[in-house]
C-alpha cells in the first residue's frame, strides 16, 4: 500500500492530523487497532485555555489559545462537525475554603480582563442549583465540545482511509540508520509505504520500533464519571464548573443530551483500571459543589491514562526526514486538536509553524539530535 | 407442554423452588425471559440470620434461622453447589459513633450468647486493616455464599426445563373464576399446563393475570459496588463487615476469588438506575470503616429493586387449588431460598409446614380470602 502519509494512532489528535491532510489533498492511512478508545473516550471535552492556563506553561497555554480560536472553522471542515455539541459556555471558577480562593485568584492575576468576580448572588442566579459551600466565583467564557461525537464524526470522514491494525515499525531508508529518511510503516500483514509518517499514538509511541530516539511519556492516569440528570433536575448546570474543594480539584461539565461530566482525577502510581478511591473523592467534590449531584444517576465510570511528557508539553515537530511526531498531549489533547492538525499540515507542507519550536519531541532525548526543523 | 409444576420467575428463590421440585421427582418447567437478572444479580450473598435479625420480625427471623441451617444440605444437593462460595465467616458489627454502638448492642441483647464483644486490639488483631474510626466490634459466627455462581449452578442444573419467555396470565379451570384450580400459564407462544402453578416472579407477580387477589410489592431500591483488592492489599478481609457509619450502613464482603462486595443502599423513591448518591455513600463509609477501599478497583456498580411487601416479610404459601406465591423476599431471598424451596416442596406434596403460617399471601389482600392451607 502506497500512499501520501500514514498517521499512527487514532486518538483524537492522529483523527484530527489525518483528517486535516486530507483536506491539503493528501492521500492519507491512519492505522489504530481501536480508534478513538484510549484518553480520548475518557475526555471531557473542556475548550479551556484560560482557566486551564498554569504560570510554568506559558508556551503551552499560547497553543492552547490559538487552538481554541481554531476550533470553529476545524469543525466546519468535517462533516457532521456541527453535531459534535460545540457550544459557547461560561466556566464558572468556583472556590470552598481561602486557599481555593487563592488559587483562584492566581489565575484572575495571570489573565486580567478575561477573568470576572461574581458575587455569590449573581453566580446562584446563573446557577441555581450552587451549593451553599461555595464562597468564591470567577467567570471565564470558553467553549466545549463532545470528544465522542468528535472522535466519530473525524472516523467517519476519514473512512476507509482508517486502517484496524497494530504498526509494528516505522521503515527507513536505510534499514540500519532510524536517522535515515522514515519510508513507511510495517504492520501486522504488510507494509505501508509513505513519504511522511506521523506519530500519534500516545502512551503506545514509546513501543514502536524505528524511533530515531526514545520517547518517553508517562501515563497520568485518571477517572471520570458520566451521570444522567432526571427530568425535575434538569438542566442541572448551564456553565461549565471548575471547582477547588480543600485544595483537591472537580469539574463539573453538562451537556444537551441531559448528561453531565464529573472529572478527573490524576494519579501516577496504581492500576490503570477505575479507583474507588477516585470515584470516591469526585462525588465528594462535585456534591460539596452541587448538592443535587447526589440525585443524579451513575452512568458510567471510566479510567484512562493520558499520554503525558516529563513537562506536561506535547511533542510536536519533525523527528527525522519523512517523521513527525505529534502526542504526549496529556489532559490537552482534545483543546489541542486543531493546532496539531494545522501545525501537522504545515510540516508536511515544508513549513515550521513557529509557535510549536518549544515543542521539540527531541528535547528529552539523551542526546538531542541536530536537527534542521523545516 | 405438560407437567407437574410450572414455576413463574428465575430469581434464586424460583430456581430453588423447582430445584427442590426436580429433586423430588417432580417433572418441572420454569419460566423466565431473563433468569438470575434481577435482584440475585445484585445480591451479595450474607446468610447472617443473626445480625440480620430486627426485634419487630420475630417471625421471619426464625425462618431465616431455619433456611441458614439448611444451607449445607440445600448446596450438597445441586451439581456444582461446592462452587458457590458457600463458607462460614464471622460477622463484624463495626460501631463509629455513641448512637452506631447503641444499635449494634440492642441486636447483643436480642440474640444473648450469639454476640461475642470483641476489644479493638483484637479486631484489629482479626482484620488488620480496620480503620480508627471504628469504636465497638461486635462478632457472630455466620456464612456467606456466591449468589451468581448458585443462581448458575441452579439453571445448569434445571438444564432444558428453563424457557426463556414470559407468562401472560395464570389459567383456571374456570376462566372466569380466578379462585377455581390453576391449571398452567399462558406463555408467549403457547401453554403449558401443570398440577401446581408457583409465582416466584418478583416484582413482575403484581403484573401477571389470574392472580386470586392482587399482590402487592413495592420495589425497594438498592445501589451495590463490586471491587477488586490489588494483590498487595490481599486479602483485605477476612470477616464480613456489617457497620453503621453515623446511623448509615454498610457492609463489606470479601470473596476467595479478590474481589469485595460493597453493599446497600435502600431506598423506595427516585429512579432504578445506579445512583450517583448512593455509590458516594457507599464509598464514603466503607472507607470510613476500612480506609484502604480507597485503594481498590471500582469494577462494578449496579442497582436492582428488591420485591418487598409492606411488613418485609415474604408471600409464602398457597392462593388457590393449584395456586403457590412465594415471592416478596425483599433482602432476604438468597438467605431463605433453601426453606422456601423446601417449603413449596411441602405444599406440593399437601403438607402446610406450620413455619409458613405467618407468611400467607393473601395477608394484605383487601378482604382476605377463607382459604384451607394444605
Amino acid at each position: 500500500m502506497r500512499c501520501d502519509a500514514v498517521v499512527i494512532g487514532g486518538g483524537i489528535v492522529g483523527l484530527s492530523i489525518a483528517w486535516g491532510l486530507v483536506r491539503a489533498g493528501r492521500d492519507v492511512r491512519l492505522v489504530d487497532p481501536a480508534p478513538a478508545t484510549g484518553a480520548t473516550y475518557a475526555a471531557a471535552g473542556m475548550i479551556t485555555p484560560v482557566s486551564e492556563h498554569r504560570p510554568t506553561e506559558r508556551a503551552l497555554h499560547a497553543l492552547a489559545q490559538e487552538s481554541a480560536a481554531d476550533y470553529p472553522a476545524f469543525l466546519e471542515a468535517i462533516p457532521g462537525g456541527g453535531g459534535c455539541g460545540f457550544e459557547a459556555a461560561s466556566t464558572l471558577l468556583v472556590a470552598v475554603d481561602d486557599a481555593d480562593r487563592h488559587a483562584i485568584d492566581e489565575l484572575a492575576a495571570l489573565r486580567p480582563g478575561e477573568v470576572e468576580s461574581l458575587t455569590l448572588r449573581e453566580a446562584r442566579r446563573l446557577e441555581p442549583l450552587l451549593g451553599p459551600r461555595a464562597t468564591a466565583v470567577r467567570r471565564v467564557q470558553e467553549h466545549r465540545v463532545d470528544p465522542r461525537n468528535l472522535a466519530a464524526a473525524l472516523l467517519a470522514a476519514l473512512g476507509d482511509r482508517v486502517v484496524r491494525g497494530a504498526v509494528r515499525s516505522i521503515l527507513h531508508e536505510d534499514p540500519n540508520d532510524p536517522m535515515s529518511p522514515a519510508i513507511g510503516v510495517r504492520i501486522d500483514d504488510g507494509v505501508i509505504t509513505a513519504r511522511e509518517v506521523i506519530v500519534a499514538s500516545g502512551l503506545d509511541a514509546a513501543r514502536v520500533e524505528g524511533m530515531p530516539f526514545p520517547v518517553t511519556l508517562r501515563p497520568v492516569h485518571g477517572d471520570i464519571l458520566r451521570l444522567r440528570v432526571p427530568g425535575r433536575l434538569w438542566p442541572l448546570l448551564n456553565c461549565t464548573l471548575r471547582a477547588r474543594v480543600h485544595g483537591s480539584s472537580v469539574y463539573l461539565l453538562p451537556r444537551a443530551d441531559g448528561t453531565v461530566v464529573v472529572g478527573a482525577t490524576q494519579r501516577e502510581h496504581g492500576g490503570a483500571s477505575v479507583s474507588a478511591g477516585g470515584v470516591y473523592e469526585l462525588l465528594r467534590d462535585a456534591t460539596a459543589v452541587v448538592p443535587a449531584v447526589a440525585e443524579l444517576e451513575l452512568l458510567e465510570a471510566t479510567a484512562r491514562a493520558r499520554p503525558t511528557t516529563l513537562d506536561n508539553a506535547p511533542l510536536l515537530g519533525r523527528a527525522a526526514p519523512g517523521l513527525i511526531i505529534a502526542t504526549g498531549f496529556g489532559r490537552h489533547g482534545v483543546m489541542l486538536a486543531p493546532i496539531a492538525a494545522a501545525s501537522v499540515a504545515a510540516l508536511v507542507d515544508g513549513v515550521a509553524p513557529p509557535h510549536i519550536a518549544p515543542f521539540r519531541p527531541d528535547r528529552f532525548a539523551a542526546s538531542p539530535v541536530p536537527l534542521e526543523v523545516s
